[in-house]
């Protein structure tokens, strides 16, 4: 449902926009375009082939570009900027929050960003250079360091006249950082608690002390955890002596567990979540070719299981029909003992602690399976072939590969992230290869146990 | 990576639980728990086989088991409430958020919700029922009508005044909503405009008319839009008379995005995102029984295929050794196509405007991975079964198979995506059903017209 809605949505503005393109009136589209959002319009932009892509993108509002560069995958960032000569981005970045420039950056050509950092203020290029400093997918990358700080040894009336005076706060503020003198993170104070409080209110009366700070080295994945599970809509980053160095919010969270799912989502299909929907087609065969390569030697280990059996199949052929479905409803079951594992995994639910436990249970479902397909399985066989032994096999096979499925889908990803590998990634290549080359070993190894004479 | 850095920290804790319940020291079981907030403690529960869940849960702190308990998927979220008395129930749930309470009364005994009715003063009752009298999964049920508004004809100062006097806000409130006599919605004031502003400000001065309203009927899925696409951290909800009746804040946002995530990932697999990790077998086994059997028929139909060309199989044992390959690299290369497919249409990007464009750029990849695939493939046939024409014929096969996978990748989803049903769910059983038929069909269709003298 959720594709349902925004579907229809965007896909009602891009098949105006796609309509008034083709008519060339160029006018429509512009007013189109600027009525949307930066993040909408990247969304757009995305969804249009190179072509059109161009055109559009010439259209955008200059002072749009900016947060429509950083709201697109790294891909289709490159070939929007490939549009624009350096003036252009110059201005379009210049005038980013420090967080989203320092995410924009990497991707600039290196004249650019000197061009940046020269039209910026020394305070703001100290405060870049300073994210900057931090690894990708740490908080320090995805801190903003403008924040407002207070002292504890004033009142509220004091703080709400510096507060006038200052003006504007960042944006997203919901909490000013109480720091020491020498700027070491002592806690924060609700802006809402500022409002409901009388003006002689000492301020270390309403000091929150219990929101814990976010050390500048932690990883993003543990700061979206952090998020989402204590209901945070912003907290405090501080170094390894407790001296305050930014904020992170919730809307770059956001962007985060989105990023994390698509990770996901097209990961499990060898595919970067970076990629471009109109990526070149040279670019996207070779990306693809690697992944593949990859499969065709793993089904070249379950040709080589079936090579083994030529004899048995050339006695009888009805098994070389039969053989896919042993195999086939065994990755199939795994999948979704795998599906339920990777979950798992990524919550923090599954552990050695309940594996075995996991494990007798998910082999316990597979039996049950098992007999009630085997059953049915055999029936159609029988009807099929008129071969009772044929038929009795096919069940027994069927039942051997559910549990090895099982096994396969609770272990292969436990055995991935114990190596250091990312479970939802690569373990559906190891466990299709576990129920194919099982799946015709026992379909096939029973069969000419049993059925030749 | 989110996954190791989580799976780090929460398995940490699971192996020191785990250790202490088995060792009966429950002590330490109680302190470690209630160290932790609501929604690490309903991970914790989740991860828990039966047994050891019904110990931990009875050791959690009586006022954070309402908590917890919006915190589980149903299925646990059940097995949690079976082990609680009525008056447990009531105790845990009536000092819940509306917005919370409404999205857990539907597991509660009917005994228990006229409890709680009971206990909630008028105002909170009759707020409940209204948020109830909106379906599931739309803007009304995530709404938590506790909202503090102002009128537009007064000043800072009297909000000021107004506001201390109120004491404390409602939980993450970053703007007062302006109203008319009639409670109609007229615009937001943030808290920040009024701390930063002087006394004497008129609050029209101030209003961000802006920010537009959220219908009450809108899907959670648009709500979600919404929010990521501009950055907000909290919406007004209103109805269609644009009569203010609560606001949703972004803490709820965050729980729907990762809630479509994870009913894309285990959906795929034919499974139900609150599946509980420990569910009974039985229950469990019922729930794929069905996900497999439609798999089960998909087969047959595949082996069919296979049965027509039984006689070439029983000329050429070779080609039933190979055909699983022909089949399987379709799968893969079309499973490909499908996940880029599937994210395009979540987010709205793929649509009758640019899926021809799609289909051309995909069927010239899989042509070029044919080449090069088949290729590689031809070889290593020639080497292993000395039949030149078995392995031009593979090759030929195979590019045709990954052609059709490409079409299938393309079309599959946008079929069903008119037809109603959501893309991510049901694609990839279609799809590999055409590419296992195409596969054999080409593969041993060719041997037949060429191979056969």
């Amino acid at each position: 449902m959720a594709e349902a809605v925004r579907h229809d949505k965007t896909a009602r503005q891009l098949r105006l926009l796609s309509d008034a393109l083709d008519s060339g009136r160029l006018g429509p589209v512009r007013r189109l375009v600027n009525t949307l959002s930066p993040a909408e319009i990247g969304n757009l932009l995305e969804s249009l082939p190179p072509a059109k892509r161009t055109v559009v993108w010439g259209l955008v509002d200059a002072e749009d570009d900016g947060e429509v560069l950083v709201h697109v995958g790294d891909e289709v960032r490159e070939s929007l900027l490939a549009e624009m000569d350096p003036d252009e981005i110059v201005a379009a970045v210049e005038d980013l929050d420090i967080d989203d420039l320092a995410d924009l950056v990497e991707d600039l050509p290196d004249t650019v960003i000197d061009e940046v950092l020269k039209s910026m203020d020394r305070e703001n290029r100290e405060r870049l250079e300073q994210v900057l400093s931090y690894p990708e997918d740490t908080a320090g990358r995805l801190m903003n360091p403008d924040v407002v700080t207070v002292r504890a040894d004033t009142t509220v009336d004091v703080v709400l006249r510096y507060l006038r005076l200052r003006g504007e706060l960042p944006e997203h503020t919901d909490h000013l950082y109480v720091v020491s003198r020498r700027h070491q993170y002592l806690g924060r104070i609700a802006l809402a608690a500022l409002l409901t409080h009388e003006p002689a209110t000492p301020i270390n009366q309403l000091i929150d002390g219990e929101q814990p700070a976010i050390d500048v080295s932690e990883s993003a994945a543990e700061v979206a955890r952090k998020f989402s599970d204590h209901d945070w809509l912003s907290a405090p980053v501080v170094d390894e002596n407790n001296i305050l160095l930014g904020r992170i919010t919730i809307d770059d969270v956001v962007d985060i567990i989105r990023e994390q799912a698509e990770h996901q989502a097209l990961g499990a299909a060898g595919l970067d979540e970076d990629e471009d929907l109109f990526s070149p087609v040279w670019r996207a065969t070779r990306r693809r070719l690697i992944w593949l390569s990859i499969n065709l030697a793993t089904a070249f280990l379950a040709a080589s299981v079936v090579g083994q059996f030529e004899g048995t199949i050339d006695k009888l052929v009805a098994l070389a029909v039969l053989m896919p479905i042993v195999a086939g409803m065994g990755g199939n079951a795994g999948t979704q003992v795998l599906a339920l594992m990777v979950r798992g995994l990524a919550l923090g639910q599954v552990g050695a602690s309940n594996a075995r436990i996991l494990l007798w249970k998910e082999a316990r479902v597979a039996l049950l399976n098992g007999l009630a397909l085997g059953t049915v399985l055999a029936g159609i066989v029988l009807l099929w072939f008129h071969n009772v032994g044929l038929s009795l096999v096919i069940a027994v096979a069927l039942t051997l590969n559910l549990l090895f499925a099982a096994l396969a889908g609770v272990l292969v990803p436990l055995a991935l992230k114990r190596a250091g590998f990312d479970p939802a990634l690569a373990s559906s290549i190891f466990l299709t290869t576990v129920t194919d080359v099982m799946g015709f070993f026992t379909f096939l190894g029973l069969a000419t146990l049993f059925l030749l004479r």
